[in-house]
């Protein structure tokens, strides 16, 4: 497989700090890989949402999220227009200098995140609640990754993410997980892609010294498919009880269990680009849009 | 017109941090608005863009946007990683307290903002091109303004804006405005939401004070789509040469002219709403999917 010339991909354009911009052709295969993901959603009839792109702080907090992935979360922040002469300050300082740096002054009060995974969202939405019937849903999202370095399409600071998730009891979800892999890989294998499915951990700060991690290893309920042998663009993940204890989600009165399947968009474009050259002429775009 | 009850609207929740999240009937709605944007935008076959949510810094400060809107910017901004001990030191720390506060330790260099307005990313993804033709262009992009307080639908952190975008000649530029506000026009009176046009200027930091806002004073560039007379869901902008003037975009060698429409949804959803109640089998949606 040789190396993808972006500038050669019709409609692409690749931003240093870490996003890409989609027109024509690669828009017309971002909307036909979303419209396929929708289409697994609706053999599951899942209820499609839209959520913003923040998430408060105080919901990942319950998570321990903080002390999980300090290095990949980041912030929503604004200058504190309360102080006076603050702003003043800023407007008479550097602000934004020869390096394309801001020279920020006192911010305001940071009570939010930018989102770090789309189906958080719905554990949020739903806490408190005690389902009676298991339910299925979907949204796409954007979502957002700190890196120490950023390469297009495969590792970006913020990317579009579809996610599938089900709630309810242990073998209710269970089932669901391992019933959509087998839709996926399906997908996966009349597009050609020859993705291989690999047991994977979350990408923990110090794996090592985290009980989740430890947890993880021990107990695997996280499936990635993986391209190429080294790119994953998307996954299972089968999170038990996990957030229906953290956010109080019961089914019938007991903890209730979830699970989701995430696609990277970007991902997957980069996945059927390398597979299939930079000639949108050469993209399975009817297959995509049919299988 | 009565109070909307929010809680009444179904598939809608408000996030106390200045957010939106929309599923079922409000879903749909928003979907079909867009729709009709999109139908706008085809009646000058505009090409459509994705674009991601954060803009490099050092592009908004080509346009002297730290001067004129700090009050009004946000900025993604990570935990330093490359500095030893420091995110073990914001792991040790705090992290997030019982309000919901993130105390944030060494960040990293702060490069980037949130998108303030969707056009923005035309104007920089064509700076340095010769236009040999008028082109038109269409994005939704999530926007972000920072407020001292939100509302509803109303008044929110971030938000959905549909532009459709002209570059051109001047005469041709100014007519494209003439021409879309006309047909803008027609399906707000279609629709029967009682919209009236007004002249208005962007929301400058100490407007007295900034020349730009002084010259909107003088010749009015800006019509806002007001509803129920105080809530402004939508505007024309002819921006006449500053956006290629900043951005060194030329038509056929003369530095070109542009003009925006822009569309905010969360504000249209809720004149929706205002107008036809909570109850959805009330709302146009059929009316909206053909005007």
């Amino acid at each position: 497989m040789s190396e993808i010339k972006f500038l050669e991909i019709p409609g692409y354009r690749w931003i240093p700090n870490g996003q890409s911009n989609f027109s024509g052709a690669v828009l017309d295969l971002f909307k036909a890989l979303d419209g396929m993901f929708l289409r697994i959603a609706d053999q599951a009839q899942a209820r499609e949402f839209y959520f913003p792109p923040f998430i408060q702080a105080h919901e990942l907090n319950k998570l321990d999220y903080f002390k999980s992935f300090p290095h990949l979360i980041s912030f929503p922040v604004a200058l504190d227009q309360h102080k006076a002469g603050n702003l003043e300050k800023f407007i008479d300082g550097p602000r934004c200098d020869d390096s394309g740096q801001v020279h920020l002054v006192e911010i305001d009060k940071v009570c939010d995140c930018l989102t770090p995974a789309a189906c958080y969202h719905f554990y949020i939405h739903l806490q408190g609640q005690d389902l009676q019937e298991p339910i299925h849903l979907t949204t796409r999202a954007h979502c957002f990754r700190r890196e120490l370095f950023y390469k297009p399409l495969q590792r970006q600071w913020s990317f579009n993410m579809r996610e599938i998730v089900c709630l309810g009891p242990y073998d209710y979800v269970r089932e669901f997980v391992k019933k959509f892999r087998d839709i996926v890989t399906e997908k996966l294998h009349k597009l050609n892609l020859g993705i291989e499915w690999d047991v994977a951990t979350d990408p923990f700060f110090n794996p090592e010294s985290n009980p989740k991690f430890i947890m993880q290893q021990l107990d695997p309920v996280k499936h990635e498919m993986i391209f190429n042998k080294e790119l994953s663009i998307g996954s299972t993940n089968f999170h038990k009880d996990y957030f229906g204890e953290n956010f109080g989600i019961k089914y019938q009165g007991e903890i209730a269990h979830s699970a989701c399947i995430a696609f990277g968009l970007e991902r997957w474009i980069f996945a059927i680009i390398s597979r299939y050259g930079t000639n949108p002429a050469h993209w399975p775009l009817t297959e995509i849009q049919n299988v």
